[in-house]
Protein backbone atom coordinates (compact mmCIF):
# COMPACT_ATOMS: atom_id res chain seq x y z
CA UNK A 1 0.00 0.00 0.00
CA UNK A 2 1.12 3.60 0.51
CA UNK A 3 0.37 6.62 1.74
CA UNK A 4 0.62 10.45 0.47
CA UNK A 5 -0.25 13.67 1.78
CA UNK A 6 -0.06 16.94 -0.25
CA UNK A 7 -1.47 20.68 1.46
CA UNK A 8 -2.11 23.59 0.03
CA UNK A 9 -1.79 26.71 2.50
CA UNK A 10 -1.44 30.00 2.54
CA UNK A 11 2.35 29.96 2.71
CA UNK A 12 2.88 27.26 0.43
CA UNK A 13 2.49 23.09 0.36
CA UNK A 14 3.75 20.51 1.65
CA UNK A 15 4.03 17.04 0.04
CA UNK A 16 4.61 13.85 2.29
CA UNK A 17 5.16 10.14 0.96
CA UNK A 18 6.03 7.05 1.83
CA UNK A 19 8.36 4.38 0.12
CA UNK A 20 6.78 1.17 0.76
CA UNK A 21 5.22 -1.15 -2.23
CA UNK A 22 3.84 -4.73 -1.22
CA UNK A 23 2.64 -7.29 -4.19
CA UNK A 24 1.43 -9.43 -1.31
CA UNK A 25 3.72 -10.27 1.97
CA UNK A 26 6.46 -11.68 -0.61
CA UNK A 27 6.83 -9.00 -2.58
CA UNK A 28 7.77 -6.02 0.03
CA UNK A 29 10.10 -3.15 -2.12
CA UNK A 30 10.50 0.56 -1.76
CA UNK A 31 9.68 2.77 -4.31
CA UNK A 32 9.91 6.45 -3.94
CA UNK A 33 6.32 7.91 -4.87
CA UNK A 34 7.35 11.78 -5.44
CA UNK A 35 8.43 13.14 -8.26
CA UNK A 36 9.03 16.67 -8.78
CA UNK A 37 9.38 18.30 -12.34
CA UNK A 38 10.84 21.89 -11.64
CA UNK A 39 11.78 24.60 -14.13
CA UNK A 40 13.57 27.14 -11.70
CA UNK A 41 11.81 30.56 -11.53
CA UNK A 42 9.34 29.05 -13.69
CA UNK A 43 7.30 26.64 -12.48
CA UNK A 44 7.34 23.55 -10.41
CA UNK A 45 4.85 20.73 -10.29
CA UNK A 46 5.24 17.30 -7.53
CA UNK A 47 3.25 14.25 -8.17
CA UNK A 48 2.90 11.74 -5.51
CA UNK A 49 1.07 8.50 -6.82
CA UNK A 50 -0.42 5.89 -5.10
CA UNK A 51 -2.30 2.41 -6.24
CA UNK A 52 -0.71 0.01 -8.43
CA UNK A 53 2.97 1.00 -8.88
CA UNK A 54 3.40 -0.26 -13.29
CA UNK A 55 0.36 2.18 -13.82
CA UNK A 56 1.85 5.32 -12.04
CA UNK A 57 5.10 4.42 -13.08
CA UNK A 58 3.52 4.87 -16.57
CA UNK A 59 1.57 8.08 -15.86
CA UNK A 60 5.29 9.35 -14.57
CA UNK A 61 7.47 7.99 -17.85
CA UNK A 62 5.01 9.67 -20.26
CA UNK A 63 5.09 13.08 -18.49
CA UNK A 64 8.89 13.12 -18.56
CA UNK A 65 8.39 12.19 -22.50
CA UNK A 66 6.23 15.17 -22.59
CA UNK A 67 8.45 17.33 -20.91
CA UNK A 68 9.78 19.67 -24.34
CA UNK A 69 7.85 18.93 -26.86
CA UNK A 70 5.73 21.88 -26.49
CA UNK A 71 3.10 19.87 -27.19
CA UNK A 72 0.14 21.43 -24.90
CA UNK A 73 -1.61 18.05 -24.58
CA UNK A 74 1.88 16.45 -23.03
CA UNK A 75 3.92 18.95 -22.00
CA UNK A 76 3.53 20.35 -18.44
CA UNK A 77 6.56 23.22 -19.19
CA UNK A 78 4.39 24.05 -21.74
CA UNK A 79 1.22 24.05 -19.21
CA UNK A 80 -0.16 28.19 -18.64
CA UNK A 81 -2.23 27.38 -15.94
CA UNK A 82 -2.61 24.76 -13.32
CA UNK A 83 -5.68 23.33 -14.14
CA UNK A 84 -4.13 23.06 -17.65
CA UNK A 85 -0.91 20.96 -15.70
CA UNK A 86 -2.81 18.65 -13.98
CA UNK A 87 -5.44 17.92 -16.94
CA UNK A 88 -1.90 16.70 -19.04
CA UNK A 89 -1.57 14.52 -15.84
CA UNK A 90 -5.11 13.42 -16.13
CA UNK A 91 -4.76 12.78 -19.78
CA UNK A 92 -0.94 10.63 -18.62
CA UNK A 93 -3.49 8.48 -17.11
CA UNK A 94 -5.96 8.18 -20.08
CA UNK A 95 -3.30 7.25 -21.96
CA UNK A 96 -1.91 4.74 -19.68
CA UNK A 97 -5.50 3.42 -19.22
CA UNK A 98 -5.73 2.86 -22.75
CA UNK A 99 -2.73 0.99 -23.27
CA UNK A 100 -3.00 -1.18 -20.22
CA UNK A 101 -6.53 -1.43 -19.06
CA UNK A 102 -8.19 -3.90 -21.36
CA UNK A 103 -4.85 -6.35 -20.66
CA UNK A 104 -5.18 -5.82 -16.89
CA UNK A 105 -9.36 -6.79 -17.18
CA UNK A 106 -8.06 -9.78 -18.86
CA UNK A 107 -6.33 -10.40 -15.30
CA UNK A 108 -9.39 -8.84 -12.70
CA UNK A 109 -6.63 -6.68 -12.11
CA UNK A 110 -8.77 -3.39 -11.28
CA UNK A 111 -6.90 0.01 -13.25
CA UNK A 112 -6.09 1.28 -9.56
CA UNK A 113 -3.95 4.76 -9.56
CA UNK A 114 -4.68 8.07 -7.82
CA UNK A 115 -2.36 10.83 -7.42
CA UNK A 116 -1.77 13.95 -5.84
CA UNK A 117 -0.60 16.31 -7.70
CA UNK A 118 0.30 20.57 -6.66
CA UNK A 119 2.20 23.19 -7.95
CA UNK A 120 2.66 26.36 -9.06
CA UNK A 121 3.08 28.80 -12.57
CA UNK A 122 5.12 31.79 -12.02
CA UNK A 123 2.43 34.60 -12.31
CA UNK A 124 -0.46 32.88 -10.93
CA UNK A 125 -1.53 31.10 -8.19
CA UNK A 126 -0.32 27.83 -6.40
CA UNK A 127 -2.86 24.53 -7.35
CA UNK A 128 -3.75 21.12 -5.84
CA UNK A 129 -5.18 18.65 -7.11
CA UNK A 130 -6.40 14.67 -6.35
CA UNK A 131 -6.47 12.67 -9.34
CA UNK A 132 -8.94 9.47 -10.10
CA UNK A 133 -8.71 6.10 -11.90
CA UNK A 134 -10.43 7.89 -14.66
CA UNK A 135 -7.87 10.88 -15.12
CA UNK A 136 -10.63 13.18 -13.82
CA UNK A 137 -9.60 15.71 -10.94
CA UNK A 138 -10.74 17.98 -7.96
CA UNK A 139 -8.94 21.09 -6.79
CA UNK A 140 -8.27 21.85 -3.49
CA UNK A 141 -10.00 24.83 -1.55
CA UNK A 142 -9.99 26.56 1.78
CA UNK A 143 -12.66 24.24 3.51
CA UNK A 144 -10.53 21.23 2.14
CA UNK A 145 -6.72 21.98 2.27
CA UNK A 146 -5.12 18.90 2.18
CA UNK A 147 -5.51 15.45 -0.13
CA UNK A 148 -4.60 11.76 0.94
CA UNK A 149 -4.15 8.90 -1.17
CA UNK A 150 -3.40 5.58 0.13
CA UNK A 151 -3.87 4.81 3.12
CA UNK A 152 -5.71 7.17 3.82
CA UNK A 153 -7.80 6.34 7.27
CA UNK A 154 -5.16 6.09 10.71
CA UNK A 155 -3.51 9.81 9.95
CA UNK A 156 -6.85 11.02 8.98
CA UNK A 157 -7.74 12.52 12.78
CA UNK A 158 -4.33 14.34 13.33
CA UNK A 159 -4.73 16.43 10.44
CA UNK A 160 -8.69 16.65 10.64
CA UNK A 161 -7.62 18.53 14.02
CA UNK A 162 -4.53 20.84 12.85
CA UNK A 163 -4.78 21.63 9.19
CA UNK A 164 -6.05 24.60 7.72
CA UNK A 165 -5.05 27.14 5.51
CA UNK A 166 -3.39 29.07 7.80
CA UNK A 167 -1.10 26.58 9.17
CA UNK A 168 2.67 27.04 8.89
CA UNK A 169 4.82 25.35 6.32
CA UNK A 170 6.46 23.59 9.37
CA UNK A 171 3.70 23.27 11.34
CA UNK A 172 2.00 21.41 8.41
CA UNK A 173 5.00 19.59 7.51
CA UNK A 174 5.11 18.37 11.43
CA UNK A 175 1.25 17.32 11.56
CA UNK A 176 2.06 15.10 8.32
CA UNK A 177 4.99 13.47 9.97
CA UNK A 178 2.64 12.88 13.42
CA UNK A 179 -0.19 11.63 10.89
CA UNK A 180 2.41 9.62 9.03
CA UNK A 181 3.91 7.99 12.36
CA UNK A 182 0.25 6.87 13.02
CA UNK A 183 -0.17 4.98 9.99
CA UNK A 184 2.99 3.06 10.14
CA UNK A 185 2.13 2.25 13.69
CA UNK A 186 -1.26 0.46 12.65
CA UNK A 187 -1.04 -0.70 8.93
CA UNK A 188 2.30 -2.79 8.14
CA UNK A 189 1.94 -1.32 4.63
CA UNK A 190 3.11 2.23 4.58
CA UNK A 191 6.88 2.48 5.97
CA UNK A 192 10.02 4.36 5.58
CA UNK A 193 11.89 6.23 3.66
CA UNK A 194 9.11 9.36 3.74
CA UNK A 195 10.09 12.19 1.75
CA UNK A 196 9.28 15.74 2.61
CA UNK A 197 8.93 18.04 -0.13
CA UNK A 198 7.86 21.89 1.17
CA UNK A 199 7.16 24.75 -1.40
CA UNK A 200 7.25 28.43 -0.39
CA UNK A 201 4.83 29.60 -2.38
CA UNK A 202 6.22 32.10 -5.44
CA UNK A 203 9.68 31.02 -5.20
CA UNK A 204 8.88 28.89 -7.83
CA UNK A 205 11.57 26.16 -6.68
CA UNK A 206 11.21 22.94 -4.10
CA UNK A 207 13.02 25.25 -0.89
CA UNK A 208 13.27 21.74 1.00
CA UNK A 209 13.30 18.16 0.34
CA UNK A 210 14.42 15.48 2.72
CA UNK A 211 14.25 11.96 2.94
CA UNK A 212 13.71 10.41 6.24
CA UNK A 213 14.91 7.04 7.00
CA UNK A 214 13.24 5.01 9.14
CA UNK A 215 16.35 5.73 12.07
CA UNK A 216 15.97 9.67 11.35
CA UNK A 217 15.65 10.98 14.45
CA UNK A 218 12.98 13.31 14.02
CA UNK A 219 10.88 10.60 13.12
CA UNK A 220 11.98 8.76 16.57
CA UNK A 221 11.17 11.71 18.53
CA UNK A 222 7.84 12.10 17.22
CA UNK A 223 7.48 8.37 17.77
CA UNK A 224 8.27 8.40 21.48
CA UNK A 225 7.11 11.97 22.40
CA UNK A 226 3.24 11.54 20.49
CA UNK A 227 2.74 7.68 21.93
CA UNK A 228 3.65 9.10 25.33
CA UNK A 229 1.32 12.54 25.50
CA UNK A 230 -1.21 10.01 23.81
CA UNK A 231 -1.21 7.86 26.80
CA UNK A 232 -0.54 10.34 29.14
CA UNK A 233 -3.73 11.90 27.94
CA UNK A 234 -5.24 8.81 28.06
CA UNK A 235 -4.53 7.57 32.00
CA UNK A 236 -4.18 12.00 33.17
CA UNK A 237 -6.11 13.93 31.25
CA UNK A 238 -9.29 12.22 30.30
CA UNK A 239 -11.45 11.27 33.47
CA UNK A 240 -12.30 7.80 33.62
CA UNK A 241 -16.42 7.33 33.43
CA UNK A 242 -17.82 7.39 36.60
CA UNK A 243 -19.78 4.82 36.15
CA UNK A 244 -20.58 2.12 38.83
CA UNK A 245 -19.03 -1.38 37.52
CA UNK B 1 -21.20 1.90 7.62
CA UNK B 2 -20.70 0.90 11.44
CA UNK B 3 -18.06 1.31 14.16
CA UNK B 4 -17.94 -1.76 16.63
CA UNK B 5 -15.32 -2.79 19.03
CA UNK B 6 -15.25 -6.12 21.23
CA UNK B 7 -12.01 -6.61 23.76
CA UNK B 8 -11.18 -9.59 25.79
CA UNK B 9 -9.36 -8.68 29.08
CA UNK B 10 -8.06 -10.20 32.27
CA UNK B 11 -11.07 -8.86 34.01
CA UNK B 12 -13.95 -9.45 31.50
CA UNK B 13 -14.95 -8.21 28.15
CA UNK B 14 -16.32 -4.54 26.64
CA UNK B 15 -18.49 -4.04 23.82
CA UNK B 16 -19.14 -0.57 22.09
CA UNK B 17 -20.99 0.11 19.16
CA UNK B 18 -22.40 2.66 17.12
CA UNK B 19 -25.90 3.08 15.51
CA UNK B 20 -25.98 4.41 12.46
CA UNK B 21 -26.68 2.54 9.67
CA UNK B 22 -26.61 4.18 5.53
CA UNK B 23 -27.64 2.82 2.26
CA UNK B 24 -26.25 6.02 0.26
CA UNK B 25 -26.69 9.55 1.83
CA UNK B 26 -30.29 9.93 1.98
CA UNK B 27 -30.73 6.65 3.53
CA UNK B 28 -29.55 7.11 7.15
CA UNK B 29 -31.11 5.46 9.75
CA UNK B 30 -30.61 4.49 13.23
CA UNK B 31 -30.14 0.48 14.67
CA UNK B 32 -28.84 -0.74 17.05
CA UNK B 33 -26.06 -3.14 16.38
CA UNK B 34 -25.72 -4.86 19.71
CA UNK B 35 -27.24 -7.89 20.62
CA UNK B 36 -27.29 -9.76 24.25
CA UNK B 37 -28.34 -13.08 24.62
CA UNK B 38 -28.29 -14.04 28.58
CA UNK B 39 -28.78 -16.60 31.09
CA UNK B 40 -28.16 -14.47 33.92
CA UNK B 41 -26.11 -16.78 36.77
CA UNK B 42 -25.61 -19.52 33.35
CA UNK B 43 -24.13 -17.76 30.43
CA UNK B 44 -24.14 -14.69 28.42
CA UNK B 45 -23.77 -13.40 24.84
CA UNK B 46 -22.52 -10.24 23.06
CA UNK B 47 -23.36 -9.91 19.15
CA UNK B 48 -22.07 -6.98 17.60
CA UNK B 49 -22.73 -6.86 13.86
CA UNK B 50 -21.96 -5.03 10.60
CA UNK B 51 -22.51 -4.84 6.99
CA UNK B 52 -25.03 -5.52 5.22
CA UNK B 53 -28.36 -5.06 7.68
CA UNK B 54 -30.59 -7.27 6.19
CA UNK B 55 -28.38 -9.84 6.40
CA UNK B 56 -27.24 -9.38 9.83
CA UNK B 57 -30.60 -9.12 11.39
CA UNK B 58 -31.17 -12.38 9.74
CA UNK B 59 -28.46 -13.86 11.67
CA UNK B 60 -30.04 -12.77 14.52
CA UNK B 61 -33.27 -12.99 14.26
CA UNK B 62 -32.17 -17.06 13.02
CA UNK B 63 -30.19 -17.19 16.59
CA UNK B 64 -32.82 -16.40 18.71
CA UNK B 65 -35.42 -18.36 16.78
CA UNK B 66 -32.73 -21.33 17.91
CA UNK B 67 -33.23 -20.36 21.79
CA UNK B 68 -34.71 -22.59 23.49
CA UNK B 69 -35.16 -25.31 20.35
CA UNK B 70 -32.12 -27.61 22.54
CA UNK B 71 -30.47 -28.48 18.60
CA UNK B 72 -26.88 -28.32 19.30
CA UNK B 73 -26.30 -26.30 15.93
CA UNK B 74 -29.14 -23.74 16.62
CA UNK B 75 -29.47 -23.02 20.11
CA UNK B 76 -26.83 -20.84 21.63
CA UNK B 77 -28.55 -21.73 25.11
CA UNK B 78 -27.54 -25.22 24.50
CA UNK B 79 -23.95 -24.51 23.72
CA UNK B 80 -21.19 -26.24 25.81
CA UNK B 81 -18.59 -24.27 24.90
CA UNK B 82 -17.72 -20.53 23.24
CA UNK B 83 -16.22 -22.63 20.64
CA UNK B 84 -19.70 -24.19 19.02
CA UNK B 85 -21.68 -20.97 20.37
CA UNK B 86 -19.43 -19.34 17.89
CA UNK B 87 -20.14 -22.16 15.56
CA UNK B 88 -23.87 -21.47 15.75
CA UNK B 89 -23.46 -17.93 15.03
CA UNK B 90 -21.55 -18.89 11.86
CA UNK B 91 -23.99 -21.69 11.16
CA UNK B 92 -26.71 -18.85 10.89
CA UNK B 93 -24.82 -16.69 9.04
CA UNK B 94 -24.19 -19.76 6.30
CA UNK B 95 -27.96 -20.02 6.50
CA UNK B 96 -28.54 -16.03 5.79
CA UNK B 97 -26.14 -16.81 3.12
CA UNK B 98 -27.79 -19.68 1.61
CA UNK B 99 -31.01 -17.99 1.58
CA UNK B 100 -30.54 -14.80 0.41
CA UNK B 101 -26.72 -14.86 -1.60
CA UNK B 102 -28.00 -15.63 -4.70
CA UNK B 103 -31.04 -13.09 -4.96
CA UNK B 104 -28.03 -10.45 -3.70
CA UNK B 105 -26.25 -11.68 -6.38
CA UNK B 106 -28.13 -10.89 -9.06
CA UNK B 107 -28.56 -7.60 -8.17
CA UNK B 108 -24.62 -7.15 -7.53
CA UNK B 109 -24.47 -6.37 -4.17
CA UNK B 110 -21.79 -8.01 -2.02
CA UNK B 111 -22.49 -10.71 0.71
CA UNK B 112 -20.84 -8.18 3.11
CA UNK B 113 -21.11 -9.14 6.91
CA UNK B 114 -19.00 -9.64 9.98
CA UNK B 115 -19.23 -10.03 13.31
CA UNK B 116 -17.83 -9.67 16.58
CA UNK B 117 -19.29 -12.57 19.12
CA UNK B 118 -17.81 -12.96 22.97
CA UNK B 119 -19.13 -14.28 25.95
CA UNK B 120 -18.68 -16.87 28.58
CA UNK B 121 -20.81 -19.89 29.75
CA UNK B 122 -20.09 -20.81 33.17
CA UNK B 123 -17.36 -22.96 34.45
CA UNK B 124 -15.30 -22.13 31.31
CA UNK B 125 -13.01 -19.12 30.05
CA UNK B 126 -14.42 -16.30 28.17
CA UNK B 127 -13.92 -15.99 24.31
CA UNK B 128 -14.44 -13.29 21.82
CA UNK B 129 -14.41 -14.03 18.28
CA UNK B 130 -14.42 -12.03 14.82
CA UNK B 131 -16.75 -13.80 12.04
CA UNK B 132 -15.95 -13.04 8.55
CA UNK B 133 -18.65 -13.25 5.92
CA UNK B 134 -18.09 -17.35 5.52
CA UNK B 135 -18.77 -17.92 9.21
CA UNK B 136 -15.70 -18.46 9.57
CA UNK B 137 -14.10 -17.23 12.50
CA UNK B 138 -10.87 -16.24 14.65
CA UNK B 139 -10.58 -16.18 18.52
CA UNK B 140 -9.18 -13.47 20.34
CA UNK B 141 -5.62 -14.15 22.08
CA UNK B 142 -3.51 -12.80 24.48
CA UNK B 143 -1.76 -11.12 21.45
CA UNK B 144 -4.84 -9.78 19.91
CA UNK B 145 -7.41 -8.99 23.22
CA UNK B 146 -9.13 -6.82 21.07
CA UNK B 147 -11.38 -6.81 17.40
CA UNK B 148 -12.68 -4.04 15.59
CA UNK B 149 -15.40 -4.28 12.29
CA UNK B 150 -16.86 -1.96 9.94
CA UNK B 151 -14.53 1.25 10.17
CA UNK B 152 -11.54 0.63 11.61
CA UNK B 153 -8.70 2.24 10.85
CA UNK B 154 -9.96 6.33 12.36
CA UNK B 155 -9.88 4.06 15.42
CA UNK B 156 -7.09 1.64 15.23
CA UNK B 157 -3.97 3.54 16.57
CA UNK B 158 -5.18 4.75 20.10
CA UNK B 159 -6.37 1.29 21.06
CA UNK B 160 -3.32 -0.05 19.72
CA UNK B 161 -1.46 1.74 22.12
CA UNK B 162 -3.03 1.44 25.19
CA UNK B 163 -4.97 -1.83 24.96
CA UNK B 164 -3.49 -4.91 26.32
CA UNK B 165 -5.03 -8.46 28.37
CA UNK B 166 -4.17 -6.17 31.20
CA UNK B 167 -6.03 -3.22 31.34
CA UNK B 168 -9.10 -2.53 33.34
CA UNK B 169 -12.18 -2.65 32.17
CA UNK B 170 -13.05 0.69 33.09
CA UNK B 171 -9.60 1.99 31.22
CA UNK B 172 -10.87 -0.09 28.26
CA UNK B 173 -14.22 1.25 27.45
CA UNK B 174 -12.38 4.82 27.77
CA UNK B 175 -10.25 3.99 25.34
CA UNK B 176 -13.37 2.41 22.95
CA UNK B 177 -14.81 6.09 23.66
CA UNK B 178 -11.82 7.81 22.52
CA UNK B 179 -11.62 5.24 19.42
CA UNK B 180 -14.81 6.33 18.76
CA UNK B 181 -14.68 9.77 18.98
CA UNK B 182 -11.74 9.90 16.23
CA UNK B 183 -13.73 7.49 14.21
CA UNK B 184 -17.18 10.04 14.36
CA UNK B 185 -14.65 13.18 14.26
CA UNK B 186 -13.33 11.82 10.39
CA UNK B 187 -16.20 10.14 9.22
CA UNK B 188 -20.00 10.93 9.53
CA UNK B 189 -21.03 7.02 8.37
CA UNK B 190 -20.32 6.08 12.27
CA UNK B 191 -22.51 8.59 14.78
CA UNK B 192 -24.53 7.76 18.29
CA UNK B 193 -25.85 6.72 20.02
CA UNK B 194 -22.93 4.58 21.36
CA UNK B 195 -23.93 1.01 23.01
CA UNK B 196 -21.34 0.19 25.53
CA UNK B 197 -21.78 -3.18 28.14
CA UNK B 198 -19.27 -4.12 30.44
CA UNK B 199 -18.79 -7.77 31.23
CA UNK B 200 -16.89 -8.82 34.25
CA UNK B 201 -14.95 -12.28 33.91
CA UNK B 202 -17.48 -15.30 36.08
CA UNK B 203 -20.60 -12.76 36.39
CA UNK B 204 -22.41 -14.40 33.47
CA UNK B 205 -24.62 -11.50 33.41
CA UNK B 206 -23.73 -8.00 31.71
CA UNK B 207 -23.03 -5.93 34.77
CA UNK B 208 -23.20 -2.34 33.08
CA UNK B 209 -25.22 -1.04 30.08
CA UNK B 210 -25.42 1.86 28.77
CA UNK B 211 -26.79 3.94 25.57
CA UNK B 212 -24.67 7.34 25.23
CA UNK B 213 -26.83 9.64 22.70
CA UNK B 214 -25.37 12.82 21.15
CA UNK B 215 -25.32 14.59 24.05
CA UNK B 216 -23.86 12.80 26.71
CA UNK B 217 -21.69 14.79 29.47
CA UNK B 218 -18.86 12.27 28.51
CA UNK B 219 -18.88 11.85 25.35
CA UNK B 220 -18.71 15.81 25.01
CA UNK B 221 -15.67 15.71 27.82
CA UNK B 222 -13.77 13.03 25.60
CA UNK B 223 -14.63 15.23 22.25
CA UNK B 224 -13.03 18.34 23.97
CA UNK B 225 -10.50 17.01 26.30
CA UNK B 226 -9.18 14.74 23.52
CA UNK B 227 -9.08 17.48 20.63
CA UNK B 228 -7.74 20.00 23.23
CA UNK B 229 -4.55 17.47 24.81
CA UNK B 230 -3.89 16.44 20.34
CA UNK B 231 -3.31 20.14 20.13
CA UNK B 232 -1.51 21.03 23.12
CA UNK B 233 0.63 18.16 22.20
CA UNK B 234 1.28 18.82 18.24
CA UNK B 235 2.21 22.72 19.48
CA UNK B 236 4.19 22.25 23.16
CA UNK B 237 5.52 18.56 23.39
CA UNK B 238 6.48 17.64 19.59
CA UNK B 239 9.07 20.82 18.87
CA UNK B 240 9.27 21.78 15.26
CA UNK B 241 11.52 19.91 12.91
CA UNK B 242 15.06 22.03 13.05
CA UNK B 243 14.79 21.75 9.65
CA UNK B 244 16.26 24.97 7.69
CA UNK B 245 13.73 26.00 5.53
Amino acid sequence: MTYCVGMLLDDGMVFVSDSRTNAGVDRVASFQKMHVFQQTGKRVFVLLTSGNLSLSQSVVALLHEGLGTRDPKRDLYAAKTMFAAARIVGGAMRETYNSEGEALKQHNVDFNIALIFGGQIKGSAPGLYQLYDAGNFVAATEDTPYFQVGEVKYGKPVLDRVITRRTSLVHAAKAALISFDSTMRSNVSVGPPIDVAIYRRDAQKIDFRRRLGENDPYLIQIRKLWGEALLRTFTDVIPDPDWKL
